[in-house]
């Protein structure tokens, strides 16, 4: 640890700087910035993140020495400015991480004001108003975040006291009625904190810091880094600095800017602004501020000081601000800067805008994108304006903004669907026969399983709305409703879904439709440019295909041949296949599917015309298609005209205590032969009939699960042999590619060998994940993953963003074994990382050919890739 | 592939020697050593291994010219003894693999004999009775083997003819009625075949060679093959050979021969012999056969030479030898040789004999020996006299001989046994709830589960016999009885399991009990003296312990501290643990659990006196100690009070899909940390009471379940926080090592960073290999595991003997990347795979410090590791 704990800034020099965010907090090293390069910044100090990180390891103690390091540092501003803490020099105190973070400690204003100090303040300017106004506020604001008082208590306070003084304006309140009301603070002080308010300004100051430092570990705090994956962070550091009073008179203003529009990312000057009032009035939004054309006529001047800040702060970061000032008495001091917050549309525009100004290289510009915040762009979105009452909120699963009619059955979803309704299916959780009823819903609520859900996943591949896990509501499917608090949805009803938030609205919340901006056009343009990567789509359908065509996929990764099963009149015969007794009856079912399978993948190869398709054989264990419900067993026993007695051993016999380590994938096509001929049959003869359409087709079949060479090995060769005997029966010249999914550890450890009988290599990350790390999707979710990830025992949810260390580990061993044995080995990644920016990087790294991701994350992937060709060139 | 496909031997000298045993199989490589170094070898030639692979890989086609090479090899024979191929020479036509593989194609004898040779052979040396009797075991020899058809048809008639003649012994038959015999027996093969007997001996030869490859692939070869773990061979040799006859006539004779006596070891000559009969009258038992006795006195010459023989083969091989020779006409001939089957009390007793008598180096004699055939020695067995009705077979899962009473419930066992009665369990399979049951039984016998199901491993963990899987056995556990076949076995029936053959047999069998010789206590001396590997005990109470030590265990490698919850008392308190509602409940239940384990540990430690005791942190899943049968619920509910809706609720919250990829391990000591407090506590106090006892303690704590080093360091602060706080209050030393279980894959490829945390580690390979191949090893046994052991996908069964190239390899990383970061980290195993002899040969090439294994087999691996080291000095 650096044994420097405090970085002073001021009057046109700082000891630190903005490459030192680790250690001073974004805030803290960008006031250090501002002060360097010459900006007004009234002058104060910065207390390291490192020490707040020293302060939480002793157990909560205050560092050795750090309060007397503080008195030498408010020497130096006292100094500079010449005024005494307390006695003219007040200060505010701010956390400040290195990423931003809301939910710490805010701000403590006005600090070092205390009975004797706001008379000298009253008295000093001849402005007593102001003077107790401040006092009021440091009151609050001391209270309400060091002392832990609920601020409504002052709050009403504060009613009380315009009630009396009959304004409805704080702004009204004048300084006698301010002086009782502070007065009246410091008693709900003490009756709350059941001590005096303290008098002594460094007292105030050690314990605001000490906020400071508690804030960082609180509740709040640590679930947003947790959902927003901020980790490695030491803590939060301490900004201390020399208050300016945009309240101080009607010369003085305090107001928040952004230099470009946040919304659109039009080179406009965006700047709120109030006139005679302090900064919190503004993010509290007390008063309804004014626009800078407000704020030219009134300060002509000083808002031409401010543009030529503004211009200065982007030439500097080279990037959009956010920028905070007070002008006090005339004089402009900015508070503030950092890179604004932006929508995705913004986001683009800025980007390009910043090349065409030279501002930006193309590649910096692709940079300065946040490549996750392109789905915005790519579903409809909730009107930001609209009322909305949310009654629950779940895991955001799937993103999306749906609305629809509440049903609570797969069946009732296909029938209103059918009547043209849209509708949101309400299930306890999904299962695989609950897919035509997903396919017909426009979004899907879950009450169990979280991102990686059945329903999460499917929803994500079939670009749905998802909100899963939503463990505040209770669904009786019996009476079709469910209870969420106190409200009660029937079917029928009216919900909105945001997939991105995770709430659940009651009834029909206005949306905007999504709009693919030229500058989308432009910036997928530049991504292509760069990125090194492949990107393709993992699609079942030729639906899904063309949508991944749309959004620039160069070909399927990933085609899960099982979801064709589950269609309503094809998963009888699936069953009926599972049940049979003999051979007979089984190739009678497979004979069934065969024209079925063929017509699905003739349909892919024309979506894909000329790109590669990877169709995966069979991957789930057979009792996925068989319903653990006894009254629906007998629903199939009646239909397909077999004894109940079968369907339930059949069912026995297919369970497992593990099924993610059981039979299924390769074991299945190697125990059961039949189905995957019948597959391989349809693929070879979907092959010849597109191409005999015209249609070019690069097919290439996928073999689930494999964990040895000899498990590979006699399943290519059958399917070799099969395609020589189609080839010299129909006198065709049919060609497919034949690899392997990596996803038992064990394939990646001995994919030297593996590789021999292996065309291509497709990571096969989210069972990977399983299996490396031993824990079960299915069960993560409500289980001990998510305390493992608040925890930062797992720094992110490895399912979401890849484990480099430990899976990642695998992969790049996979990969070199692999190409080892076959240079030319294509690799490529189809589990749910396909489409995370972080993962993608780590998939570039690592030297795959390409990534495959569902369809509404091929423009995020092809973003992805090429930033990680640009920060690894 | 060699090109040379035939390997000619005979006449002093041959092509090939004892060292080709992959091309020329065991026999064809014996046959031309001993041609080699002038042993009576009668002339023939060996089609290699490689030729039968060539045959099955071309989808069995004959490979190309064989035939011609064939006729060429018989030319040489032809040359050296001056006759003709069916004039005056006979052939044999035996399989040889590598590999000694009952349930291959055995033997033709005689051929080349045909309706025309057969005259003249009667003629020739006018010995008609001779002449037919070989042509009838020809034919016979030819239906049953080359054309399948049942051996009983044939035998039949000869019953018949013999009864027609009124003679009852084969021999007695005279030629005209052995020449009758002929063409019935003709006549059946053209019944059952649809074709003439072949006549022409070139087609005859053909078609052996060929019988021969073809049952390289029958059932019983493979199934062989499975069971006995041979892999990697190419195939079956083919050993075509003069023939000789010891029932030309009085001065004629067959036998077999052990150099030592392969029962005892002791160095007596063990020789059966048949006077005037062929060779295959000695195996089938037809006749009974004399001893070496009878032999000398009736041939004292030929006795003299066999008695040379077999020294020179003997100091040839440098082992005991199982030979056979056959005499014609009063020339001895030695047909065979291989290294003699012996029991273990007899290797043992051979390996410290030629020792002494200078044969063989201790280190050779100590590889002589197979390791796993110590289990004889170490359980009883069943008289081998005595008769038995086997009316079921399971899959023999723990060694031993057991009888008693049936019983089929773990009360009914603990109740009878109290009486002093034997008692055999017989379930379903088995739970944790049983152990108490399985404890007080002699035995178990399930119906379900395999060799690493629950019963098998805590069996073995016990040293009880074990026979699993009996799927055979169906039980009503209400009627209290269980029926196999016929039979039906009803409470207090006597059965009896042999736990090596899976055998269940009626009654009470008579068993021999262990005898552990002073041959049992030299090779163990020896072993110790050569291996480096340690050798520690699963053990998880003070019986075990001593049975251990017993043994020669230095040190506990795995003490499971859940079994100790398992105990009737202290289970219901484990689950007020687990219904608790409130912290204060669950640190109850704790509380009371404290002095039980700190008991046991003090004994574990007592028994170990100075030796390492490592205890693991409680690893399964909660769910384990709460049963899922709603009576069972109910009766707990009432018993602890608790309304029986939070029983199901808390069993249903702790269900999960895929447990072994669970909330278990270390998860729960992070989640649930109380638990891991009261055992850290009870072991620590336990070390002090122990030491004041006057007890020696080194006390390893194991944390399970580790993926990554972050969630062992938290674990192992607390633990040292513990300790500190615990050596403060006590003004005590306690001392523990803490190390942690690597078994999830991850902890193996960061391992580097666990072992930042960890005093050592120990292999978890159960876990591992469940994880690393996908493969649960709940469900393995009735899964696809035997199909893909049956079809060489895997090579052996994983669970057995460690996958070196997969799972191992990610143990020699963990060992590697462990060593990088603590140069002197102790590393051991402590999965099943610590007892098998193969498995400890990986250990100790990868570097390993010690083995642990349940305490039957710790003399298994004391023999295992010094081979180990022998091996790859």
């Amino acid at each position: 640890m650096a044994d420097k704990r405090i970085y002073s800034f001021g009057g046109g020099k700082a000891e630190g700087n903005a490459g030192m965010k680790a250690l001073l907090g974004g805030k803290g090293a960008n006031l250090a910035e501002m002060a360097s390069i010459g900006l007004p910044v009234p002058p104060g100090f910065t207390i390291t993140t490192e020490t707040c990180k020293a302060y939480h390891d002793a157990g909560k103690q205050m560092p050795n020495g750090l309060m007397k390091d503080v008195r030498k540092a408010v020497a130096a501003v006292e100094k500079q400015l010449k005024r005494k803490f307390g006695d003219g020099l007040l200060f505010s105190v701010r956390s400040g991480a290195a990423a931003s973070m809301p939910g710490m400690m805010d701000t403590v204003l006005n600090l070092g004001l205390n009975d004797e100090t706001v008379e000298k303040l009253a008295g000093g300017d001849g402005n007593p108003r102001f003077a107790w106004d401040s006092y009021r506020r440091f009151v609050t604001m001391f209270g309400d975040v060091v002392a832990g008082i609920e601020r409504k208590k002052f709050d009403a306070e504060l009613d009380a006291a315009k009630h009396s003084a009959g304004v409805t304006r704080d702004s009204d309140l004048p300084a006698e009625a301010l002086k009782t009301l502070v007065g009246v603070f410091k008693k709900v002080y003490r009756r709350e904190t059941g001590e005096d308010f303290p008098q002594d300004p460094w007292l105030q100051l050690e314990r605001s810091i000490l906020a400071v430092f508690e804030s960082w570990n609180n509740n709040r705090a640590i679930e947003y880094r947790r959902i927003h994956r901020i980790r490695g962070l030491l803590g939060t550091a301490v900004n201390v600095q020399a208050m300016v009073f945009g309240n101080l008179n009607d010369n003085s203003a305090t107001g928040v800017a952004f230099t470009r529009d946040p919304s659109t990312g039009d080179n406009e000057f965006f700047c709120d602004v109030l006139f005679n009032a302090q900064g919190e009035d503004v993010v509290a939004g007390l008063r309804t501020p004014e626009d800078f054309n407000a704020f030219k006529k009134h300060m002509p001047k000083l808002a031409e000081e401010l543009l030529g800040y503004r211009a200065a702060l982007e030439k500097h970061y080279r990037d959009m601000q956010d920028m905070e000032f007070t002008i006090e008495d005339g004089t402009l001091y900015i508070l503030q800067t950092r890179n604004g917050k932006r929508t995705a549309r913004a986001a683009l525009r800025i980007a390009i805008s910043m090349v065409d100004e030279g501002l930006l290289t193309r590649e910096e510009a692709i940079l300065k994108i946040d490549a996750g915040s392109l789905n915005q762009l790519l579903h409809p979105t909730f009107d930001p304006k609209a009322k909305v009452q949310v009654i629950a909120s779940g895991i955001p699963a799937s993103p999306g903004a749906a609305k629809g009619k509440a049903v609570f059955t797969p069946e009732a979803a296909e029938l209103l669907a059918h009547k043209g309704e849209r509708v949101i299916l309400v299930r306890e959780e999904t299962s695989p026969e609950d897919i035509k009823g997903m396919a017909a819903a426009m979004g899907i609520l879950t009450a169990r399983g979280g991102r990686t859900s059945h329903a999460a996943v499917v929803a994500r591949q079939m670009g749905k709305t998802c909100v899963a896990g939503c463990s505040q509501i209770e669904i009786d499917e019996h009476a079709k409703l469910f209870k969420a608090g106190k409200h009660t949805v029937r079917e029928g009803q009216y919900i909105s879904l945001n997939g991105s938030s995770g709430e659940v609205m009651l009834g029909d919340v206005p949306t905007v439709p999504p709009e693919l901006s030229g500058d989308f056009e432009t910036i997928m343009a530049w991504s292509d440019e760069f990125r090194t990567l492949g990107v393709r789509a993992n699609a079942d359908t030729p639906v899904d295909a063309n949508k991944a065509r749309e959004f620039g996929a160069e070909g399927i990764g990933l085609c899960r041949t099982e979801h064709m099963f589950f269609d309503a009149t094809r998963i009888n015969r699936m069953r009926q296949m599972i049940l049979a007794r003999t051979l007979e009856q089984k190739q009678e079912a497979l004979n069934w599917l065969l024209p079925m399978q063929r017509e699905d993948f003739v349909g892919l190869f024309r979506a894909m015309n000329g790109l590669p398709v990877t169709i995966r054989l069979l991957d789930p264990p057979l009792h996925e298609f068989l319903p653990q419900d006894p009254a629906i067993q007998q629903v199939i026993a009646d239909e397909l005209e077999v004894p109940l007695r079968v369907v339930r051993e059949t069912v026995e016999a297919l369970h497992e205590v593990n099924p993610m380590l059981g039979l299924r994938g390769c074991r299945l096509g190697l125990t059961q032969p039949l189905i995957y001929d019948m597959q391989v049959q349809a693929i070879i003869e979907a092959v010849r009939e597109a191409e005999q359409q015209g249609v070019k087709v690069a097919a290439e079949i996928m073999i689930p699960l494999v964990g040895t060479v000899d498990e590979l090995r006699p399943l290519r060769r059958r399917i070799e042999a099969q395609l020589t005997r189609f080839n010299l029966e129909k006198r065709a010249k049919v060609k497919v590619k034949i690899g392997t999914m990596i996803e038992v550890p064990r394939a990646a450890l001995t994919a030297d060998k593996v590789a021999e009988e292996a065309d291509f290599f497709s990571f096969g990350t989210n069972d990977l994940t399983q299996m490396t790390l031993g824990v079960s999707r299915d069960d993560a979710e409500k289980g001990f993953l998510i305390e493992y990830v608040v925890r930062g025992i797992f720094p992110t949810d490895p399912f979401a963003t890849i484990d480099a260390e430990g899976v990642g580990r695998l992969v790049e061993m996979g990969i070199q074994l692999g190409r080892k044995t076959r240079k030319d080995l294509k690799v490529g990644i189809c589990g749910e990382h396909g489409g995370d920016p972080e993962s993608i990087e780590f998939c570039h790294k690592a030297g795959m050919d390409y990534v495959s991701c569902s369809p509404y994350r091929v423009p995020i992937a092809r973003l992805a890739a090429a930033q990680a060709a640009i920060r690894n060139k």
